[in-house]
């Protein structure tokens, strides 16, 4: 077993697969500054051979992007590679007895027609891998040694209502959940599209795939229904704006019978009360309070006496939603404090 | 009476109070293009004695703000002034015979109860005037001489909804409309707080008044219900983006039963027919595709199998959600095609 | 002669070829909205068969673009193409004795070799047409057939020290002149290019091509000296910001011996006395002042005792830059006001 | 001696006056993760009482801002307070052996007729601390108590063309320098005037104080000469962008005669070959490159025949030209690697 093998090592080697996107130079960031690894090869498809001091200077990291080619000489593989990349990458490494963390949508899934239907695209039963939520899923994360890290506009709103669902049981009647999320363009990933340059979307707001976006089957099933048969109504829109980072989610649910905002406040509080990143704010909350870190900020806006809650969430796409929750879900299954290299 | 006189001359003498904030910048820079307008005074308390070529060189005006003290020799009056104080003013340009064009939200409400609750002021039951949004109110714009100019918040979510509101009557049973709408700071006016500066709003979000903020009882009055006892639940949750003009409204509307996607898009498509300003767009709308236009964009972006509607709404909030409504309401009542001096 | 043919016409007949980009666009918003003109064919490679309301809704144009074949029905012809390829349409337009107004860099050079070096491409001596600066060239203008629009950055530095040098001479020996500019980002056209994209720009600021920048044989050229043999030296260095429009100049001009503040204003006020779009500004000026404007403002920010001028420009890239200039210029050759269509 | 005493003890106590503005706010962070250590006080004079979890809740700092008054328990005290302010503390700090490093303009300029000039305010001769930039005066910093940081603009300025003054001689006969610098928002602290709100700031660029900025004694200073008796021509144009953060300065230097590039290379090499947050880069430097780290980045973009450079400088004008910087300074000052809690 690794876990016993290398906790006995001064440090773990750390290798990141799709090192040279968004996620991958926040992994690169986080990981060459983390106490207790030792960032190893950078491998990144587009740009063989280019420094990462060319591509991302801020990081004032000196490797160089290689090519993957079956290397697992390290102990842990992050993999931040575009949706598909990662169902054929995994199994070399899995076998070899590596501990895994896939940033992408490919092992997310459980059930194969939701994964066609979503993400266009055939994968077997098998390719599914312990949900990286750890505000959720700690037990399954401690335990496991693959780990499929959740999506950005996912933890942004599964975050914000799992309280809702204890043990991901709709045990308050949710009835219907409704979310409009507000995506910094970073979420795009590194693109050359012409609909995302900045003379497009500078003080630009725009929506889309609006009721069909491949998060809502993960929301769905990390709430404990599923998209293909929900136990409640749910509609969400995401949006980009004129921004690089951060998703701001404002969550409108209705509840089957009012319940008081105390009683919603100490569920809240209870729920997250060993989760050193999740703040229940007693004020409104702004991207600007969580980017750059690995905070999701959750603030209940409004509880009517209709049995409807307003709640607004705010992280950091490319941290909480991406490379740090990632990161976070690797000291879990080290052991280790899970705010190393995180605060 | 001031139209059949007016009628006869070759253009009327138009005047505006409180012409340096925004919407008063916005009304200067149509007006001094309108064929059929004269632009008589600019009054500005706080700028008093400036010059427009000062504090809006791009406007390419040469006039100085004045100090208004009741003069009433123009024709046509638009008052741009922060919520309170058009309700001292207007009623001398009332009895003087004006064409009165009111911005504030002083006279919008029927209710003084509901607008004392919302606007923390008391007012008289007739302090009202017509509410001048023409593609729902023509025939009263026409016949009227006091014009209370819609909310730009409000302007984006009544056009949104409203094809299900035909005659203000609630007929396909709207049980619940759930909004968010993205603002440009420009909304807030002309303002020096600390919250709203560049280093505080660049690449940020933030939600504010949620479920409180003024325009609520407006939006439910012109949908033919109140606030106070609504014939539907409505959530509102305004936010403040990255970016200086436009307003991006998310409608989710849940009927009481399905309806089919191309019922729905009649209804919207006769609703508009004769409205020059309102476009039903096929394809998703941002605020990019109606900033410096007196457009607002609607796009009917999903109808699900149990009856909820996505609707998207953009509009640029100084001119279809002030400035340009105001002089279309002009426009209206001086008999002229509604988009003189508006393309 | 169309000018004699044409101005007994009610109104000119105008095609755009290249209509797409944003140049194009403008020229589109400008000439739809002109009184002496009727738009007629959009020409738009890489669009063709597609809707102006899908790819710039906010013009409010019903047209469709086409594949150009050599069409010569119209009475004037804008080209805005990328450079290079106006050299191969224009002759036949001429040829047909049509009004050309190309925006391009490709008949903007007299000297070939300065052409090659600049624009890696070689073209003959024949190859120049007018070049269309209203401040500087008028009666050039009015007596030309084919206009060769500026280049922005380099309207921008010509007009701020045009007035040192009256008729083209040097004539209160400037020894040096060092600028810098900053760009809004729409200037590299409607581009996918990466490094444009809004997570790139956003907060950026980015220097290029110093020292290279295919404008400055042409400021040169226009200041009445060249690139190769140069009578006072001269560096420039574009930038661009984060923003989409707009170009802002800091000139630094030396000259031999010093000059009074007062006999610089002179001569700023009496070279363009006569100049609707210049204004002189006494306080400093702003991208904010010019944009969606045809004016370009100087303020002579320092003048110091060793003879060293600080001067500060601004125009909108697109109007004044591109697209504004050019209406300018048709307007002067048809004998219209030169601010027609402009205000 | 603090010094002796303090490096025994495992970390050193330290407080910050003036921490709720910008530049208070990244000492904050750096300071709450530097190992050597231990952030004591915040004071903050508009903020006393208010959590520093409201106010900046991405610092993840549960503190509150108290009132100042005369408190010298801690080893080090960074002051960060408005220009002016800072005069009136020091002297009591210094006199209870205090590291004192003060972040404001007071104790900058050696000569008292040019702080009254350029800071309105009469000051001793004796006002003055040990200029505290590492890489040019790293001596005086390890044997000195107090330090005076440099101005943001001084740093971005100086750093860039400090080599061709090699022990503040100008050794290569520089004639001129002109110099326009953009800088990010933040560089006018938390601010609520209009002029630098997010609606009049964004897309625009705008330039103030040409010639008369502070930092231009402060910078002749450091290249040791005078503003008052110049042994070169010195212009500055410092502008804002629409950005929160950065400096990115174009240096034009004028030289007596010619040099070869590879010797300007090679100058600029030697003399940053032990300053680890320095980097000559090889290809343009962006403020992209550089904001949120405490690099200065510096290219040498063009090396004419006729004596002239042009060179790029960028840096994050909070960290490197503020907080970052004056942790180095202390880093330097405690003897631990300068670049402990900087990476």
């Amino acid at each position: 077993m690794i876990s016993s093998v290398s906790k006995r090592l001064k440090k773990y080697s750390v290798s990141i697969i799709g090192a040279s996107g968004y996620s991958g130079a926040e992994l690169t960031r986080i990981l060459l500054r983390h106490d207790n690894v030792e960032l190893q090869e950078l491998y990144a498809f587009s740009q063989v051979g280019n420094h990462v001091s060319d591509l991302y200077p801020a990081l004032g990291c000196d490797k160089v992007y290689n090519q993957y080619s079956g290397e697992t000489e390290s102990d842990i593989y992050f993999l931040a590679l575009p949706h598909g990349e990662a169902l054929q990458l995994v199994p070399s490494l899995v076998q070899a007895g590596k501990i895994v963390i896939d940033l992408s949508g490919d092992f997310r899934l459980k059930n194969p027609d939701e994964h066609k239907e979503f993400y266009k695209q055939v994968k077997s039963p098998e390719a599914v891998m312990t949900y990286g939520m750890p505000e959720l899923f700690r037990d399954d994360i401690i335990s496991g040694k693959t780990i499929s890290n959740p999506g950005c506009y996912a933890s942004s709103i599964i975050l914000g209502v799992a309280p809702l669902f204890p043990g991901t049981k709709n045990s308050i009647n949710v009835q219907a959940i409704n979310c409009t999320s507000t995506s910094g363009i970073s979420g795009a990933g590194r693109s050359s599209k012409i609909e995302l340059s900045f003379s497009e979307m500078s003080e630009n707001v725009r929506a889309y795939k609006v009721g069909v976006h491949q998060h809502i089957p993960e929301i769905m099933q990390a709430l404990g229904t599923s998209a293909t048969n929900p136990s409640f109504d749910f509609m969400f829109t995401p949006m980009i704006g004129s921004l690089v980072r951060g998703i701001y989610s404002i969550l409108n649910v209705q509840l089957e019978s009012p319940v008081e905002e105390e009683q919603i406040m100490e569920l809240y509080r209870n729920f997250y009360k060993h989760a050193p990143f999740i703040r229940i704010r007693d004020t409104m909350t702004e991207i600007k309070h969580v980017v750059h870190t690995n905070f999701c900020d959750i603030h209940i806006a409004r509880v009517t006496g209709s049995g409807s809650l307003l709640i607004v969430t705010a992280l950091d796409n490319l941290l909480k939603g991406a490379a740090g929750q990632a990161v976070q879900n690797m000291n879990i299954m080290l052991g280790l404090d899970e705010r190393t290299g995180l605060l």
